[in-house]
């Protein structure tokens, strides 16, 4: 079982702390904004004497509302496509064991989110990584690479839309193109969505499960942890039109009896979430990435992508190495009595040596946190003693 | 990935009452005592804006809380030795995980709780199953039945105390036979104390956590389902003192981040319940109990045996084949526009042919309900077309 690749920093976040230091935080996934108020008021309304089992696929209450939400974006789905799941990562895990045995290969393209070997550690699973480029973007990695791949282990192919750790968002070309694929080799097209809302500059969301023909291979796993910047409800869903996936992972479910009664009904309550919120938290998002991917090009030697989604970007250093970089951050230097933790990308890469340049950072901050933390970046990268030219 | 025993007839409920048959449901381990005021207090009281992860292992408030609920009860723990889980289900899985490689083999006592044969399967771990018996009340198998099983592949034994299915509530001399030979062999002793709080006429509870010289060995799972009626909550916990085990189940609990908030902030409050509330549930289950094992064994070919815990006795019916019988009782059965669920114990058995005479009831109605219900299973095996003489 692969350790998370950001905790190894958290010692040294903590050991500065206890310096008097301020840390910036562009390490993790945690939202700052707020839950939406219907969520927690629904919470706080609850009725019942019985805190009990609900289903173990959820209430149908709760599918049913969720597939109202996905079906406003075109999803075109019942409540029996719908299994509800504690959190997304227990969408994956059943994801994963419904359609993979063990010794099955899943690739997926790298930097991706390191947890993902951890579930297909879990279930004794092979991640097969194919690298994407930073030169453009984090894009697709061209088909013939995922051809080269292809055993008659291969079960799925596992891609994150819009992308953690890159923001990259798919086309819906590039969409078309893993369809393809997908059917010629009859593999699973796994869609990890849990960004979805988050697309920026009027680009368009395109789901696996938007594409004709491809019903029995998708399988979309989702989240309300950032939809609703609700990570503590623990509440996600596995999505699929395939009735056998359906019918195994209902299996898995059945096993660990129920997801959370009081997460669903504060879910039932997110779907009504107005527009307004979205459109608020879309435009701070959208502000942040701005400010974030400016100043990071900005800073000699530093390349950055502007991602479509999500809220992270990969940016390229010029250090020696990330994993050092990071730490050297937090345990000797200071700027201003200030410094930044961000996330190593080598955790994000399979591959060897792959990533050491390569920094995430994660824009979950205010925008005035946003901009400090950048200077103080910028000062690091003048003084690191491994800075390296380009 | 194995099927839920007990699902198998739910199509079968369903249709009963589409009929309008009264459904007695004694099949099921879903408490209809209410959950304490103070732990839905906490829910409706929650103050926060944004509802984040927690730590992996559960905030810190919980643990200690949680500490402080088993130290009374003389575990002599501290914070550090708790992973707060999502249910006592993944405080199973990631023992596993943490503890067994795929292949390994655990060796557990049947009739067992179904669902850890689903857990083996997710880690790709084999169960070996020993034979208990109805006759001595299902009671610790000879020890030397154990090591016969025994290989270089195994790695654990795991016990359900008190027992899930059978009620029967280990001694501390069975516990001191099992430490031996954990010791012996050097095998982990899971120890599932859902139903802890549940044990009647002035039985003693034991758990190996009590046992001098254990603590390498020892991993106790847990949940708050069945203690304070909030199997919606989804909180469980793993305890051990074993450093690398808990280490090792770390990195499981972080690949899924966090388990639920809100969850754990009504179970810091749950820890307050009063003696009171515990005194009343189990004046109110022993009292159940004893009508449901008088009754059965007033039944004619009926045998009971008493047990000392958790809310389930696994009955010995003068019929052919439990599945057939349980299905028949929905299907073809009624006295009184009634009839009564069960779950037949075959499914609680990994040896083939075992437990086709059996059935779990759990006594989870009230004792009208219960009443009722064992007239309606009397007027039942008077008449059920399979009956046999035993």
């Amino acid at each position: 079982m692969p350790a998370s690749p950001i905790r190894k920093l958290t010692p040294y976040a903590d050991q500065a702390k206890r310096e008097g230091k301020k840390v910036y935080h562009l390490n993790i996934g945690q939202p700052d904004i707020e839950t939406p108020e219907g969520m927690l008021n629904a919470i706080k309304n609850i009725d019942f004497k019985v805190w009990a089992y609900t289903a173990s696929e959820g209430t149908l209450t709760y599918r049913s509302k969720l597939a109202e939400y996905y079906n406003k974006l075109n999803y075109n789905i019942s409540p029996e496509n719908v299994l509800v799941t504690n959190g997304g990562s227990e969408a994956i895990t059943i994801a994963m064991g419904a359609c993979l045995d063990p010794g099955d290969e899943v690739i997926i393209p790298e930097p991706f989110y390191a947890n993902y070997n951890g579930f297909a550690c879990m279930s004794d699973l092979v991640v097969k990584p194919i690298l994407s480029h930073i030169e453009n973007g984090f894009a697709l990695p061209p088909i013939n690479e995922f051809e080269k791949l292809i055993t008659d282990k291969t079960k799925a192919i596992l891609i994150c839309n819009p992308n953690n750790p890159t923001g990259y968002l798919y086309s819906r070309e590039e969409l078309e193109e893993l369809k393809k694929l997908c059917l010629k080799y009859d593999l699973f097209l796994f869609s990890d969505e849990a960004y979805r809302e988050f697309c920026y500059d009027g680009k368009e969301f395109i789901s696996p499960m938007f594409l004709s023909g491809l019903d029995e291979n998708v399988v979309v796993m989702d989240t309300v942890s950032k939809r609703y910047s609700a990570c503590g409800a623990r509440l996600g869903c596995l999505i699929t039109k395939n009735k056998a996936v359906m019918a195994a992972s209902l299996k898995f479910a059945q096993a660990r009896l129920s997801p959370g009664m009081v997460a669903q009904i504060a879910g039932t309550a997110a779907v009504d979430t107005p527009d307004s919120y979205f459109q608020e938290v879309n435009k701070e998002y959208s502000e942040r990435r701005d400010i974030l991917v400016k100043s990071l090009n900005q800073i000699e030697g530093v390349y950055c992508p502007n991602p479509g989604g999500a809220f992270y970007v990969v940016a390229k250093f010029p250090i020696d190495n990330s994993d050092k970089f990071c730490q050297w951050m937090l345990e000797d230097f200071e700027y201003d009595n200030q410094t930044v933790m961000m996330a190593p990308a080598t955790g994000f890469y399979s591959s060897a040596a792959a990533g050491t340049q390569e920094v995430r950072l994660a824009y979950v901050l205010n925008k005035e946190d946003l901009k400090n933390a950048m200077i103080c970046l910028q000062k690091a990268l003048e003084v690191y003693p491994g800075r390296v030219i380009n």
